[in-house]
């Protein structure tokens, strides 16, 4: 039996690759390819309850908050502040098997490692599936941990909808939340000593530099826009050429000119028009409306401003060009995050006391950790992701090993933290 | 009481406006702004019984045929070939009130003038309501028109889909037409002396030019494309800009060489995206697949063959440079038809008999009449549009006046051919 602060034994490639299938059965039937578990549905919580079960028979306590985020915690030999691990068990449309999962069963495999190998701890550890953590349905990321960190609250709750207007207050009570409550969520920074996060790359930096694993120095900042272009609907064979304001080509038009603006350089600035819908969207009409997202991510907080201003003024000129109209709607900002320098360092020395050194790198996806920095002390760790790093896809790929590996170091840096 | 030949009394435009009124309440619930009662559905059928209803208690003779075209005819002295009219009574999503409702309107109050008036005429008259004459369900226009013409059989009807999968013999056969049988609806020339067509312009050149109405000489002709622009979904925060396969990017790419590509000569091509889907459609996933509809329109032949092809050349071109895939699937084609001059005399006689120049025009838009030209003589009747010539949009707008005036001249022109 290992000493306290020792690691425990190593997690096992197959019983990660167990966890990663389970809960991608838990998936929106005939959603087309990939998984489809969106935040503040019955598919989230279905998977919340699967983690709450192997918790408890681990013999962990095990609550769930007002907010939809499952806490498991194991006491530590002292009543101190906890430190923490986890990540999130909800999807995009069509995504693939790891993205937030990954640190999920990296958490509940490093649990039962500690249970099984009886490692002793100070402090106490606790184990977290975040709640709504993916921006797709709601346009803003991060609910569940947002809302422990106190950056989210009940009148917010209220106001943000999905597309087809459901809102956000109503789709959390309708899977049995209380928005009303979330108040008592918010986690006490005299509780939490720390918390690390495992997470897959979302690209291809670690797997193009052989590195097999990630620390993260910084986690971007994102700025969400939603763009609506008006012009006139008519006729596609009536209305000529000089004639038609076409709402979507001066979308199309704005889609380029973004891309235009992110440039190819990579230097941590990002564009993505993710959603583009064109109205009435029939063939022999031209469109005489289309919505679009904007969302710009970038790694520094000034350039994100100027970025995010720079959009609407590229989109207005275009639109007052065209003689379409352009009305804009801010869906959510979140700046970038240092992580903190202790915690890094921590990550950096046990995985070089196995002999692997880890590329430190920025991170262009957002994540709970950077809202869970309001709280305390906290630091990301990243594994690999393949096939060209690709996400939100249902390509997205991670080798089951490197994921075995990584929850090891996360476990090290973890009991070191609660030494 | 007129003599046979002579022109009945004028239709009233407040009877006009009742009956576009009544049509347009026949719309799908809950479907946004303007009408939207689409091709082969059961508020398709639902008009086309209030159209029997009307002609039958006008002591017509009707019958609707496989395909959902309803026939109302009034014998003439002589038992010989029939004049007709008509036009369809489906419209796209969020469609205004008078395209193809107008003409239909117009046979239906000059049924009612020619009945009430006693006006004698030689030949059969023939009123006449198309189904499915709007191609934004299924792809494909005219649907009921090219039955007739024997354009579209039986076969073509169990290839067609619309884009939530459902076959348009499907659709057919479940609101009890018989797709099996539509062989039999077929007009035979021997029994078809001529058609004439009342339609709302769909453009503005009318109002412009301040005409009161237009006779058509040439109709455009439409090829209908879709294409499927195949990237790489991927995470909008964690893939670099330079490593991105966008399908969206390049879709906008390709919307805009359209647009170039069309042109702004009022030269009778007219290129249009109706119809854009960017998928998975997440605010946080770069698209990964876009699926975008062409529509070419010509009043020229081999101009429009000579279109599409550049259209697959230059977006293929455009894939090709961004890395992505293109593929394309050809959903429509149907030439320009010059309609019969002989007819457009007709037309062109008896509006200066009542002191009103026509303006000689084409027409952008496909019409059901081009499908019947391949039967016997056609010609059409525009009414001019307002707003602009607006069409395909709830903004659509028609003088009740015009279309009075517009249903006089149809019924003077009908009556002449039935001598």
């Amino acid at each position: 039996m290992p000493l306290a602060g020792e690691r425990p034994t190593p997690v096992a490639p197959e019983r990660v690759a167990e966890w990663i299938e389970r809960f991608a059965a838990i998936s929106e039937p005939d959603s087309g390819p990939g998984v489809t578990r969106l935040a503040h549905t019955a598919l989230e919580r279905r998977a919340h309850e699967v983690f709450t079960d192997f918790m408890a028979g681990l013999g962990l306590t095990v609550w769930t908050d007002a907010a939809g985020n499952t806490i498991a915690e194991k006491p530590g030999t002292e009543e101190t502040a906890a430190v923490g691990t986890g990540s999130h068990l909800d999807s995009v449309p069509s995504a693939g098997r790891f993205d937030g999962i990954a640190g999920v069963v990296a958490a509940m495999l490093l649990a039962e490692r500690v249970v099984t190998d009886g490692v002793g701890h100070r402090r106490p550890l606790r184990f977290v599936a975040f709640a709504g953590e993916e921006g797709a349905r709601f346009g803003r990321a991060c609910i569940g941990s947002r809302i422990v960190a106190g950056l989210t609250t009940t009148a917010d709750l209220h106001q943000l909808q999905d597309a087809k207007g459901v809102g956000l207050a109503e789709a959390m009570a309708g899977v049995g939340l209380d928005p009303d409550a979330v108040a008592d969520a918010r986690w006490s920074p005299r509780e939490w000593a720390g918390f690390v996060e495992l997470h897959i790359e979302q690209g291809s930096v670690l797997a193009d530099a052989g590195a097999a694993v990630g620390v993260v120095d910084v986690i971007s900042g994102s700025t969400r826009l939603e763009l609506t272009v008006d012009g006139v609907a008519a006729h596609s064979g009536g209305m000529p050429m000089h004639l038609r304001r076409d709402a979507l080509t001066a979308a199309a038009e704005v889609v380029l000119e973004l891309e235009a603006l992110a440039g190819t350089a990579d230097d941590g600035r990002r564009i993505t028009v993710g959603r583009l819908e064109a109205l009435p969207g029939s063939i022999t009409t031209i469109p005489g409306r289309c919505v679009l997202t904007v969302d710009i991510r970038d790694i520094d907080l000034e350039r994100q401003c100027a970025t995010a201003e720079d959009v609407l003024e590229r989109a207005a000129a275009i639109a007052e060009r065209r003689g379409v109209t352009l009305t804009s709607r801010h869906l959510a900002e979140a700046s970038p995050e240092e992580l903190t320098p202790s915690v890094r360092r921590t990550l950096i020395d046990v995985a070089r006391e196995v002999g692997t050194e880890p590329l430190v790198l920025p991170s262009g996806a957002s994540h709970d950790t950077q809202m869970i920095k309001q709280v305390c002390p906290v630091g990301m760790l990243f594994v690999p992701s393949r096939a060209g790093g690709v996400s939100h896809s249902p390509h997205e790929d991670t080798d089951f090993g490197d994921l075995a590996r990584g929850a090891d170091l996360l476990g090290a840096a973890l009991l070191r933290l609660a030494r």
